[in-house]
């Protein structure tokens, strides 16, 4: 039997173009003599729709398109996944009740599952955390289990095909289902233990996160193995966003036999039909072609990839084709230049450098000195009159009738500078361009707003914004030695003290730069926002006490100690961080651009946060007042 | 039988603060002689804490305050929401097992409810819509059904109190369990149909939007008289913010008797302990106090304290003393004047005018005159020394190695204006008074993005942005009217034409303003924002067809017909304003501030969006074709 996997790029939203996407996938598919293909989770209306999900004309659109999917399985059966509706119920919002569901197209028909009586088989397993909303929108087949006062088991039975006269028992599985640890049912293991199956399917639309492929495998391996079964797993490429974060989703399309080898199908990032032979008897498939997988590629490689290919695509489908970076000669922004000039080429990446008195001519000349070796679009334009006659403004301003008049004040001074390149210069020079401008900030400065609002904080993307600042720093290496095997990133600004050179303080020809120690910050930091148990101070001074915390978060041995002589400073470090975090740093994030995610929590919508007011509880109050008295 | 409401103010993720709230209530109601207290849903720890349910930390912190609140019910019993923890089970999330939990502290100690041998009652309907996360953090009665093979009601009792000798049952159930006419059980129905209660208790933490207290009347009235039982409704009062959204409690604390009666209690928008008799014999309480409700109060008075209510809060939680408003001498930035005056005072909210060439007297006269009116200090700076500036610099800037140059173009350069006013001043103006700026964007531009971001879409708050057009002007008056009886904001205000001022073709003294047509648009988005079933290009233009618009958007009947005599104005004008609500709104809407909800759907993350490119349905290309051709 043949069966073809279809790793397509689905669009949210947009069912004509994916329904002609599967159109053509399923002609090539017929043109190799498949049986059957199978499409991911969701691959006509697209997964990450926002509240659209409420729009009855969508889901019109929907089923119209559903459909005309079935009318192209004369030849051919067809499994995919989309939105199952039932005008008639409702979900518990009140609305037209929808289900995530699998439909099964042969013969120019939907096939019925007998037991549940719908024309698909429902999503069991509802994830409702990171960037999945699944239970605010879709019905699953537990929810309908209970309406029913039937078991999930009874609502299920296998796929039924015919191939050359043999009859075909395919299981169905919708992404989470396959992830079941957490749940109090296996579908695996139910829907296994009652029915012989051919093999599995799990239609997926799972987004990439940096290490999330091992566990995939380890996962779906040992379901196989535990279960003695076989498992399609078919995933989506391209991109989708949840507003303020965009995904990647990297296919990685696989066949997992049971006895836990793991044969990639279609690699990933890339749009890809296998057609592989499935031989009943072996229960496995042959596949000969090598497939590069994630997991073999280094963790500066997957980055590289992973941030290359989501951006790429974002650029595509937003219509994005020219970007004005504000050069700084520092890291971040030099990074950002590198990416965006490989993806839209260095001729539509606009340099801007803007300097003020503080600048030094190090980082100029290393600005100009990436543009040169980019071959990137360069000019240079001051701030200096500019936030002179701010500053004049400013100091000559006098309310009437007022208890206070402004002050200027050293910081008030900085942000003006920030917001000068910003939300003067290079909003309206992108305009005049026809260009956007990319915001460079990291994910070190955005977790604590180290950033001016409407200043380097504004543009409209942080591709860098899940990058810790030691990430920015390998990616850039990585693309000077192992991409262009030459420094297009100038040594000068590999080696300067990151510095915003907004003052006299922060000069970097005598070493003065930011008040951030990466080397440790990163590390803590991250225990704030990626571990999954996420640290507070509590953690972490509990960690430090017992001296476990540079295990804990990950960084260097010994550096605490030599960082934080004393409890105290260590305490004085811990909150003035938290607090920006907690309070700037969220009040910031609010009105920052979208962020491209790969790490395994991203700001933005994974990441769900409150505006509010630091609260440290009782137990670290405690601990401390122990600690300095 | 002294019961005891406290409708007390919660704070997000201050378990002490909630838990000296509390107790000082406790105290309160001890000196009254209550029997029992009960206060709101999740009382304890706050309800909208965004992921921090993530950290362990603030768990043990809310078990440690919930244990010192059943310390202190050793002469009275308490009732109070919390959130339940069980360390030993996982959340489908892989994290802590959590429920949104009601304890019952008896003698110094937490009862144990003996159908679930949990030491609290657990919310059985999770809500997963609007504002709404339950799912993501909470684990519900019948997910634990489900979990234990058995029914809902089988882990299911009534607490038990003892009062007078007399054995006395209440019935418990939390927010959404009394909204159930969409779920598959109905709490009260359930729970009244195997036990007798003397009466049941609903905790809720219900946000305040217009029109809904009607609804809540109707919908708990409707339950007692079905299922003959008597409601105590117990909410909270405050705010609590998702991110980018700041809700309201009204409280409006009840109690609904069998027949359908309901007996306003604690009032709207105001902490009260309200201490009643309840009558055994006849299953009511007596209460003489005339307690105003919100389903008393006209629409724009509703508006107007909730507003205030709101902000005011706002303002009080992030310690924001002093506001500068940019004063355009316009209908918005007056009633943002207006409004932050009566909560800080006039002397602490700053009014700057910042005119350029293109701003009237007319105006100019008006934002002078409004600060006279309010007692507000005033100042005025001009734009045009900078944006002639910026024009400079972007027409002499030259790209080396480029393919095109910068162009000045209208759009560019009225933008350059709103971001001198918004990014330039108002940033730096408010930083150096020590206060923040607002963003005086209303509904109407917000949903198409009529604004410049990082302009006038920059701020620390956007108090106006669930305001349709009419609805800010309604206000207006309202405040002229009604509050202040006399025309704080000034006649020329109330009377000129919208308008952005930012060029010739906006000259409000040739009566050119906006493209927006208030009247009509107002409606026509609000019916692609608020509608139930959320209306799309589809549904309108088959409504125009039929001849239904007027009636399904609510607009002034008549108007469509003279707004856009041909199909093909209409046609033209739906679509641009859908590509403006669906594109650049969106893209806007992400990083703008965040928004005061008091509608049915606010912006924000109450509606969830992601970025996207127009994709208007077959339905739709189809009937435009037959039209037009």
């Amino acid at each position: 039997m043949k069966i073809a996997i279809a790793q397509i790029r689905v669009l949210s939203e947009n069912c004509k173009q994916n329904f002609e996407t599967m159109k053509s996938y399923i002609e090539l598919a017929l043109g190799q003599k498949a049986n059957l293909i199978v499409f991911p989770e969701m691959s006509l209306p697209g997964y990450f729709n926002g509240d659209i999900w409420e729009q009855n004309s969508f889901l019109r659109e929907c089923e119209f398109y559903n459909n005309k999917i079935s009318e192209l399985s004369k030849e051919i059966d067809i499994i995919f996944g989309s939105v199952g509706i039932d005008w008639k119920r409702k979900n518990e919002d009140g609305r037209v009740r929808k289900y995530n569901a699998v439909f099964h197209a042969q013969n120019g028909h939907f096939q019925i599952n007998k037991k549940s009586n719908y024309p698909f088989w429902i999503k069991a397993l509802m994830p409702n955390y990171k960037e999945f909303d699944d239970s605010r929108y879709f019905f699953d087949l537990r929810k309908l289990a209970f309406e029913r006062r039937c078991k999930v088991i009874d609502l299920y039975e296998p796929i039924s095909l015919k191939v050359e006269k043999k009859k075909i028992k395919v299981g169905v599985t919708v992404c989470e289902d396959g992830w079941s640890q957490d749940y109090d049912i296996s579908p695996f293991k139910i829907y296994s233990s009652r029915y012989k199956h051919d093999f599995f399917v799990n239609l997926s639309c799972s987004p990439f996160t940096r290490g999330k492929q091992e566990k995939r495998e380890n996962i779906f391996s040992k379901e196989c193995v535990k279960n003695k079964i076989q498992i399609f797993y078919v995933n989506c490429v391209g991109i989708q966003n949840i507003g303020k974060t965009v995904f990647g989703f990297d296919g990685s399309s696989s066949f997992y036999n049971s006895v836990g080898d793991v044969i990639h199908l279609c690699g990933f990032f890339t749009e890809k039909l296998s057609v592989i032979d499935f031989d009943f008897a072996k229960k496995d498939v042959i596949n000969n072609e090598k497939i590069k997988c994630l997991k073999t590629v280094s963790l500066v490689e997957e980055t590289q990839k992973s941030l290359e290919y989501i951006i790429q695509k974002c650029l595509e489908e937003w219509k994005i084709n020219r970007v004005v970076i504000g050069a700084s000669g520092g890291i971040d922004s030099a990074l950002s230049a590198v990416i965006f000039s490989r993806i839209l080429g260095p001729e539509n990446v606009y340099l801007v450098n803007m300097p003020s008195k503080f600048n030094s001519h190090l980082t100029i000349n290393a600005a100009k000195k990436l543009a040169e070796n980019l071959g990137c679009p360069y000019a240079s334009v001051g701030i200096e009159e500019s936030i002179n006659l701010s500053v004049e403004q400013l100091e000559n301003l006098k309310f009437i009738n007022a208890a206070v008049q402004p002050q200027m004040t050293k910081l008030v001074f900085e942000n003006i500078q920030a917001r000068d390149r910003g939300g003067r210069i290079l909003a309206a020079l992108a305009q005049s361009l026809g260009a956007v401008f990319s915001c460079n900030a990291n994910k070190t400065e955005l977790s604590v707003g180290y950033s001016t609002l409407y200043g380097d904080q504004a543009g409209f993307l942080c591709p860098l914004a899940d990058l810790w600042k030691h990430d920015v720093y390998s990616l850039a290496y990585f693309y000077n030695e192992i991409i262009y095997k030459m420094p297009v990133i100038p040594r000068e600004t590999l080696d300067v003290i990151p510095s915003a050179e907004l003052s006299a303080e922060q000069n970097v020809l005598e070493n003065k730069g930011d008040p951030l120690i990466y080397n440790y910050h990163d590390f803590l930091f991250r225990s704030w926002v990626e571990h999954w148990e996420r640290k507070t101070p509590e953690d972490c001074l509990n960690a430090y006490v017992v001296g476990t915390l540079e295990n804990m978060i990950g960084c260097e041995k010994g550096l605490v100690r030599k960082l934080f002589p004393t409890v105290q400073d260590f305490i004085r470090d811990l909150e003035r961080w938290w607090l920006n975090f907690v309070e700037s740093g969220v009040i910031k994030r609010m009105q920052a651009p979208p962020v491209i995610a790969i790490s395994p929590r991203a700001y933005g919508f994974d990441l769900r946060e409150h505006i509010r007011k630091v609260v440290f509880t009782h137990t670290y109050m405690n601990l401390k007042k122990k600690l300095i008295d």
